[in-house]
């Protein structure tokens, strides 16, 4: 255990550069925020580089911290909270590594992201995939960060329990075709179907667009069908997150 | 028109006192951001007591402004930037009077929020409450406040749409019953059913709880039945927004 009590320690002013997303895909390393975060990453094994400890986490974590860290730094208050992207950082920062890329397999369920903007829509998705029993995410081009602080957070740890992967969808989609899953976009053409009424199934994509323009229309005309949930009121469209939510519920057998 | 310049203007000072609840409910208005918001708050006959346009907002309106307002303020950047939640307000922000209460009628589908605290949370609950053809809304205590900027953003004006209102429900779930609508809570306790085995149906209320601690066992007790829905991953649980809209799209005929 080393002590940090200056925010202007070069360590802790190389570690806050990780709020940036060019130095997070320098460095293939980004901040985690939070115990349970921490705690998530922890037990699957991802290489946690550094864990910044404020007192009050070493306090409430010490058994934890003992069983679990072979180093860290306990440091002050500032210096948690010049790390932190939230006002009241909760006890404890690590930075964590990126995986390796894998080989995706093209098995079981598999939500793909076309341009999803909103860090709490991408993260919370993620977490919807992983409680629906889906077996990876991948984010397309345009869509939020999944190192981004409020995409992890919205996760609440789920990034830690399925393949997420970053990927061209237009190169993907005809791989998973290839593998004989079914892709499914989402839109509202006049050749798209309600979702009640397809069936469902253990291997397949669902595509989910962009808050304000949905699905481009260049993956639209690459999927094997496309779905639309009836709007029964007056709202013009659901959040995207809550219809992957309903969909992802009602495809996956 | 009058023009109002500076933020200091004593009509500015009073309006930015909006901003909190307490102001709100002394003078029973709030603000409504963004010409969407205003859009959808004057279709539906909500008196708009003041309407504050930037240069740029009149641009791009003139046509909705012409047809639609009795009067407003053209405002600088400044002042609107003064009145707004956000860093960048769209080019209108209006005082709404809140509506007078009514008496509740308790046929059709409801929503019933115990507890719950994230105003996005509630304004997208609304909002799909809405899209899946819900008749209203209850916010039990401790729910969000509707007028927070941030619940109305989330609701994406369809807070005009269906009824809402602010209830004790504990009071409220017995009445529903006496009119013949089964209440279903959300737990996870031994004698709570898998979502997917409960009938469709027109008449009847839904209790969501709150994001950690879920529904209150005060108001779990008294029930007709309470749903859950099956986690097949390792995520702990589902955000209570996504997990409303699986319920709302799947229970209601």
């Amino acid at each position: 255990m080393k002590e940090i009590q200056s925010s202007k320690n070069t360590l802790i002013k190389e570690t806050k550069k990780l709020q940036q997303k060019k130095y997070r895909q320098q460095t293939q390393s980004y901040l985690l925020e939070g115990f349970h975060l921490i705690q998530e990453a922890q037990a699957a094994g991802v290489v946690l580089k550094e864990v910044f400890i404020s007192q009050r986490g070493l306090n409430e974590w010490s058994a934890w911290i003992e069983e679990n860290l072979a180093e860290y730094y306990l440091v002050s208050d500032e210096v948690l909270k010049s790390l932190a992207s939230q006002p009241a950082p909760q006890g404890m920062i690590a930075v964590a590594e990126m995986p390796q890329k894998e080989t995706l397999n093209f098995s079981g369920a598999w939500l793909l992201l076309d341009n999803v903007q909103d860090p709490g829509n991408v993260g919370t998705m993620i977490r919807t995939a992983d409680a629906a029993g889906f077996s990876g995410v991948i984010l397309g081009q345009g869509s939020a960060d999944l190192y981004n602080p409020k995409t992890l957070r919205s996760t609440q740890g789920s990034l830690y329990h399925l393949k997420i992967s970053n990927q061209d969808l237009a190169e993907i989609i005809p791989q998973f075709q290839h593998a004989g899953s079914p892709v499914f976009g989402t839109a509202l053409d006049k050749e798209a179907k309600e979702y009640l009424t397809a069936a469902k199934m253990e291997n397949f994509a669902l595509v989910m667009g962009n808050e304000g323009q949905g699905m481009s229309p260049e993956l639209l005309a690459l999927t094997d069908q496309n779905l639309y949930i009836t709007i029964k009121g007056q709202a013009e469209s659901l959040n995207v997150a809550i219809a992957a939510g309903v969909l992802m519920f009602h495809l996956l057998k």
